[in-house]
Parts: C-alpha cells; sequence; structure tokens
C-alpha cells in the first residue's frame, strides 16, 4: 500500500465505527502513547541479543508487528483527521535535525553505547 | 515522498551520524514513546476547542506537526533496521481490529465521549 | 503503613525475586512509564463524568488502583536502588514550581479546562 | 515528611492555584505519563554504567530527582483526590505479585539481564 492507501485503510476503518468523535488530537496522541508503550514493554529487561532474539521468534515478532502498526495507526489518523501532510512534516523535521546534529558529531545524541 | 523514500530519508539521516549502533529495538521503542508523550503534553488541560485552537495557531502547529513526525521518523527506523513492512503490518492489524470491533458495535471501544 | 515501611515491602518482594541486577534506573523508569499508560488508558475515550463513574464501579476502581499502585512501586523501587530521599526531592521540586507558577496566576499551567 | 505532609504539601500546592477543576483522572494519569517519560528520557541511549555516572554527576541528579519527584506529585494528587490509601493499594498489589512471581521463578519476569 501507499501512505495514501494506508491513510484510506485507517479512515474507511474509524468512519465504518463511527469514531470520529472521539477522535480528538489528544485521544489520539493518548493512542500514540499507549501503544508505544506496549511495544516498549516487549523489550523490557532484555539486552540486545534478548531484543533480536524476540523478533527472531515468529509469535513474538507477530505481536511487535501489531504494536508497531497501532502507533502507525493513530500517526495516520492523526494526519487524516488534522490535515498533517506526513512527508513534508517529515522533511521539515529532518531538516531540523540536520541543523542539530551535525554529521560529523558522532558523541550526540548519545554519551555511550545502549549495550 | 512516497513511503520508501520516507525510509530512505530517515535512513541516510541516521546513518550518516553512525547511529544504527544505537538503535536497538528498546531504544527506538523508548523514542516512540518519548514522542508521543511529548505530543500528548501539548494537548494537557485542553477541552476538543482549546485542542483545534491549538492546532489553528501557526506556531503550535509546526510544534504539533514536528513532534508527530518524530513519532513517525521512529516507526519508519524501526521498520527499516527490524524488517517489517509497514503496509503488511497494518493490514493485518486492521484485520484482527475488523474481528475485534464489529462495525456496528458502535459503543466499542469507547463507553462515553471525550468531552 | 508509613513511607519507610512502603520501601520496606517493596524493597523485601524484589530482593526474595533477585531483581536488583535487572532494576537498572533506565528499566525502573521504563516501569513507570508503562504503568502510567495503563492507569491513563483506563481513562480513553471518557469524559470528567465517565471517569468519576469507573472510579465508583468497584471491580474498575480496583484495576485503577492497581495500576496506580504499580506506578508507586517503581517509584519506591527507584529511590530506594539509587539513594533519593523521596520527601526532600518533594519539597525541592515543589520549591520550583512555586515559583514557576505564581500564586495567583490561575492561567498557568491551563489555558482552558479539561471538560 | 510523612506520607500524609506529602500529600497535605501537594494538595496545598494545588488549591492555592485553583487546579482541582483540572486534575480530572485522566489528566493527572497524562501528568504521570509526560513525567515518567521524561524521566525514561535522561536515560537512553545510556548503558548501566553511563546510567549510573549520570547518577553520580549532581546537575544530571538534580534533573533526575525533579523528574521523579514530578511522577510522585501526580501519584500523590491522584490519591487524595479520588480517595485511594496509598498504602493499602501497594499492599493490595503486592500481595497479588506474590502470587503471580512466586519466590524461587527467577526466571520472572527477566529472561536475560538489561543491558
Amino acid at each position: 500500500m501507499s501512505i495514501e492507501e494506508m491513510h484510506a485503510a485507517v479512515r474507511d476503518f474509524c468512519e465504518k465505527r463511527g469514531w470520529d468523535q472521539y477522535h480528538t488530537p489528544k485521544e489520539l496522541a493518548i493512542g500514540m502513547t499507549n501503544e508505544s508503550s506496549e511495544l516498549l514493554q516487549e523489550f523490557r529487561f532484555k539486552n540486545r541479543e534478548g531484543q533480536l532474539e524476540l523478533l527472531a521468534d515468529p509469535e513474538a515478532r507477530e505481536d511487535i508487528e501489531d504494536e508497531l502498526a497501532d502507533v502507525l495507526l493513530f500517526v495516520l489518523r492523526f494526519a487524516d483527521m488534522y490535515d498533517v501532510e506526513l512527508d513534508e512534516a517529515l522533511a521539515s523535521k529532518l531538516e531540523k535535525n540536520r541543523a542539530r546534529y551535525p554529521e560529523n558529531d558522532y558523541k550526540e545524541p548519545t554519551k555511550t553505547e545502549d549495550e
């Protein structure tokens, strides 16, 4: 699916259920936060190797992909309902990040590596 | 940009900064959680009208779009590094949601409206 | 229980399970985030009245109190493992907040009411 | 301060600013989520050693203690406004956890250690 088709699939799903009225910006941000937190919970107490083992396990991977899809679903929904062009927003944010994190400054934003 | 171009833009940005080593699944999920929480913070204590006023204010909208873009950036990065086809993951999750939330059951997942 | 007894109860529970090794500051902060998000999820799509109805329902209240207790558990654990005096930290933060939010400035930090 | 004195300090701070009207259960849960996420953000990309270095740095420690205090502030506020006895809620949750995580089952809830 293209990004437009993904938008349409989410819109169709929500409109058929009459959810527009519930999808305030705040509630959609709550949804993103809840789903991101659930994705994070999958990796609790795991080191790098343990995290990769999860992703190599078909059942665990399905849960992880479902949670990632839920985050994306709320991002798409927010953009669709409140008129955000995701590609333009992403390009604009990356431009700001380029100024904030110069290419050669490998120390930013990380002081020590994760493992 | 297409989804592939968005993936490529994020990949190029991160690779030029040597961030692959830091982008474990857990750290990317932390990034999504942090950015979703910052987006949510924009709408704290606002009712529906107050939330829409924010989105109508150019400066506030830019902050909101930046935070939404940050969430998307981590979703794209996670999918790219750990081989998730976002369109397939989204289609699969929507299919599960269709079974979970039948079209006519307007009461689910919401008991009372947000405002 | 006093705050010291709460600390001791959490410490005893974790030590008997050998969890000290897993309770890095980052993992405890992840725990707080996950449990706060679960508490928040209870109130999704609810207006003020719907939120109070939940708290008046014995079964829903038990879930809510469990989730609030989980957040507190991680706060107590973090303070205990990393030598934070919670009462002093709270007093210090309230002092900073007093400077940040003067008593008569009722508009801060909220522009419009929640409902 | 005792837990009662901490409750009173937070109540006094909020009442003097007329914040009761804004402190719905949902908004207080949002506050906990935002502050937990900010605490977590302090430790991003840090391994165990890097996290402990932060806690050994007076300036970083002050930020961390402020964020932990903010989480506690919202927990105390929620309990105070919605009649939760935190010590009883904690004891009840620990009792449930004892059944869920038997003392000798060291493998739960952690498969591999966190680095």
